[in-house]
């Protein structure tokens, strides 16, 4: 394997912002597993992989390097010896899609990662997010979605074109929703999501058919919008 | 209010170290809104409040500082204009408690205080930490936890020591458990949460009595702790 070079080192770095990554169409996905995960399900997505591991064998372009340069590359506090520059794969909407989360202006890249892990396990069909909800593409939401972002299709878009034109039932929380344990629900509409600070916005509740609530025992104002998504989808799955 | 001294100043940032925030019995709690609430909830723990905000009145000690110094001394991105230096409360076990959550070396900050937030929404009596787990006093935990470290007691102990006495029902989340949507629950009993990448730890596996799971629909091959935490504590919650 050749040894990768300064003007690649420096080039992987540009990536970490946002502008770059949208200039050249490419993300960076890092540590064993999911490189792995990446090399079997996503092959020609692959433009290249670091390695500080010289036993590592592919027939990828790959490029070796010292641990030093992989620190300096990683946004990892603890890099990992794997590293892949990818192309992002087109995102769009599939047609027939009828089980879908809707994020509203999503912000925190951890929040928006875990979400994305937990719309994988329950076999959510799209992910539908507003324009102003945090890059699917940022690091830290690749390494938090642990890898779920190969299998769970995700669309940008504005979200009154895209809720105008369903006919599907349109879910939200709202405080003045039913409580959702007494609902009848099955794996099929839109489940909206909204900002972590101010919830669902005005112009997005109005497309809301369904207000649900999850019940509060204590004394937390609210939940954090990954730990609702998941409650949330659990019960839509669960035999009721 | 006086101003916040160079002493002073050095002695907060100080406390963002774990064993000086040990030795010294403190930690420190940011943002307006958890630091009204610990007003509120805790006013005798609180050793003193900064604040940028020439108009804040207490008659608690505060100091005033500039904002570039707040920056300083903050570990958030985007400091807050409040900040508070509070005594740690006695971590201590309820003996009456009856619907506890046990973790077993957690790791991660974020996942700590989502952990937390989410016990208090569902009302549990009490956290069981290994010695092993984060400390809950860890500015990251204390933010993400959005106030309910105020509200939901937390306690560090062996885990053995603790479990091999109880005489509730000890639930875990394993592979081979029994779906946890057709197990009869209420709120009573001890959930085990385990570590982010090893899960339950053999051991203390050993002292699980009702071995539950999380049913599978999609690709992912986890759940993130604290939404499994979150489902799991909202089926102990719902009505059957």
């Amino acid at each position: 394997m050749e040894s990768l070079s300064k003007n690649k080192i420096k080039w992987i770095r540009s990536l970490g912002l946002k502008k770059n990554r949208d200039a050249e169409n490419l993300f960076i996905v890092e540590g064993e597993k999911m490189v792995l995960e990446l090399i079997d399900l996503w092959p020609k997505n692959i433009e290249l992989i670091c390695t500080t591991d010289l036993n590592f064998s592919t027939k990828l372009p790959s490029y070796t390097t010292d641990e030093k340069t992989m620190r300096s590359i990683s946004s990892l506090k603890t890099p990992n010896k794997l590293l892949a520059v990818v192309k992002k794969p087109q995102l769009k909407l599939k047609q027939e899609a009828s089980f879908i989360v809707v994020l509203d202006d999503i912000q925190d890249p951890g929040n928006m990662g875990t979400i994305l892990r937990t719309c994988d396990w329950f076999n959510v069909d799209q992910i539908v997010c507003s324009t102003n909800t945090v890059d699917v593409f940022n690091t830290k939401v690749i390494q938090s979605s642990m890898g779920s972002i190969f299998r769970t299709p995700v669309t940008y878009c504005d979200l009154s074109v895209f809720l105008e034109d369903t006919e599907l039932p349109v879910y939200g929380a709202l405080l003045e929703g039913e409580n959702i344990y007494k609902q009848q629900t099955e794996r099929k509409g839109i489940i909206i999501l909204g900002n972590e600070g101010k919830g669902i916005s005005e112009k997005i509740q109005t497309y809301i058919t369904q207000a649900i609530h999850i019940p509060r025992f204590g004394g937390a104002e609210s939940l954090n919008v990954s730990i609702a998504a998941g409650i949330i989808l659990s019960e839509f799955c669960r035999e009721n």
